[in-house]
């Protein structure tokens, strides 16, 4: 599916070049700002209670990532998160390890049920934690039985949708295939390379882009979430190719930086694998 | 100007090899850590209040980045900053953000009227908004009209000059062009690359370098800050000169780390391009 | 000593990608993550005293790195420890700047007194710290002259043993020559490369690939923890190879872990440099 015109968000993000406000973990946080940097937006980090309207209040969207919790960045959530409901910035929410802790699920529920989610962006483990259901997760991997294979799309697709229609967001559940979908439309995303698994951080890498693109604010707002989706899967085949003799994670994250930095329109637009349920 | 002799301070630094107390924030600290250790000096990152005392105590200079404030690292800054001082360890201060929130702006203030700051570090917007002016800052990147371009070099000289004499400290304004200046003199640094605005932490990076220069604690502490700025500057021209096709972002902040490490004073005295003023 | 078969052990590793538990410092986290995946295992970090006991139950082991202490980590750590001494996981503990603060002493010697930690991994200014010595830390550098040069093994063989004995862990401290002792016996490691000084975390990723190792769970713990001393060794050494004009400790960081990554049981075999004592 050639005609979704999806490259034009890639293009478009490098103009507008958005400010996003990321409340994210500290394990992967610099990887999200040099990869909020390399699509072209600008990122800038603040959790503390007292910071972060004055901060919502100078950005277009905001990431609420619960990868490293503590009490004090929760409350820096929902503060952060009912200042840019308030402007009607987009929230996204990756729930990472929800379904692998108390608090962690309880956390992305609250913060699903208190605030206008616009995006949830997850593994299936943790997108079924979200839905009540009985997942387990693996730690904050996705464990073996919820992984998206290609022969468990349309299963996937009906779930990301049931999920979208209970929760009011934008579903993008990743993995070996990527599903995007609302409550009425899905797509399946073919890209990517499992590397992107053997490195830290690459969800939470899409989930701040997520936010760069969700800030673009037009009326397209599936294609957008679809199109940084695709642009993350596309960077990931694109490092891969680069991986040469003694090449390791190491340099698979240097690689996939510079493919999200190289990316144009037109390289996403003949290198997307979507197709449309 | 090669009288300056700059590069004198990058070989001492490597043979003094002076600990340096961190306090910064967490989506840049790696990149801090090895970039002291790229110049030849080591960092120790300490920020707990019952801790920062002892680790001053070991240390030879301090720097206080205020880029993900907490109100516990405020406290942890305050009595770090108390102990360096009377240990008359210079103390560097990185005003992150000032004049994108009322606690960085306040907090930033507050460090600089307790507390003896021996250089302030920053970009135009964070300079302006400490020096009580109208400085908006767009997150923690400059405001496009701050943005010191060779013909703003003059009024930014004058800036400077008059930030240094309301805050008795030298003042180290970064952009395309850099000032350097204390209440007496100026120096305008034309090295540089564009991409150290695509990465995250550039700026951090160096001001904590400036902490490690500072520590070399001779009476040319304009000219060690300058030698400073000078490094990160050509290690910028360096890695660019290194970009190849397929290279983004993340290649490029391995490629400057890499230029820090190689760089040596006689490479500096030669790369180096400075003005007086 | 080629017929100690440490090579089996990062087979099985990759093979049995047990999940850690890692409370470490915000410097290095990030490398610490890469470096778990790279040997083959999956990392988890939480530190949230709400939080730890939940990731405890669904991991196999535990890391606690002392490297940026604040008091509510602290908590979090004994917790986490209780939850992993109940389910008999082992617990690495990096006593990070152990001499170099009274906080850091206390909280590693209280860790140590109030868990049945199973792999102590420091420099051996820090393991004397917690021996109760009279060590002095260089910050978080070991001083000059605990430092484990080939001509102080025997030296520091014995004191390792006495401290394995003293605390009833197996204790391995690094240096440019590496110790693993338990009380009956010890290995020296000649593995290595000097550059792994150069970039910060080089100790605190091996810390945490112990307790992936120490999760295997067998009978041979002491060669365990030996297979992923000397897996960081040689893989030190692999990446100086990669090293070329240009490169500085940006690209060794990279190195370091692709080597981690590539590196099987055969090349570990050939590459061990190991002796008894």
């Amino acid at each position: 599916m050639n005609n979704l015109d999806l490259g034009q968000h890639v293009d478009m993000l490098r103009t507008e070049a958005p400010l996003v406000h990321c409340i994210t973990n500290y394990v992967t946080v610099n990887d999200c700002a040099n990869a909020v940097l390399a699509v072209g937006a600008s990122p800038i980090m603040s959790e503390e209670p007292d910071d972060v309207v004055d901060i919502s209040n100078v950005c277009s969207a905001l990431t609420l990532n619960i990868g490293t919790l503590n009490k004090q960045t929760i409350e820096g959530m929902h503060i952060a998160g009912k200042q840019a409901a308030a402007l009607d910035h987009p929230i996204v929410l990756d729930p990472v390890g929800a379904g692998a802790s108390k608090l962690r699920t309880a956390t992305a529920v609250h913060l699903l049920d208190t605030l206008p989610i616009a995006v949830i962006r997850g593994n299936m483990s943790e997108a079924k934690a979200l839905a009540g259901g009985s997942a387990t997760t693996r730690g904050v991997d996705v464990c073996t039985e919820d992984i998206i294979t290609p022969d468990k799309v349309i299963s996937g697709v009906i779930f990301a949708k049931e999920l979208s229609a209970q929760t009011n967001s934008i579903v993008a559940i990743t993995g070996p295939v990527d599903i995007v979908a609302n409550a009425d439309k899905a797509y399946a995303v073919f890209n990517g390379s499992p590397l992107q698994e053997r490195i830290t951080g690459a969800g939470c890498m899409l989930s701040c882009m997520v936010a760069a693109y969700a800030a673009l604010g037009h009326n397209q707002q599936i294609e957008t979430v679809l199109a940084s989706v695709v642009s993350m899967g596309l960077a990931g085949q694109i490092a891969e190719k680069r991986m040469q003799v003694g090449d390791g994670n190491g340099s698979y994250r240097t690689y996939l930086l510079d493919a999200l930095y190289t990316l144009d329109g037109e390289a996403l637009d003949q290198g997307a694998r979507v197709e449309a349920y």
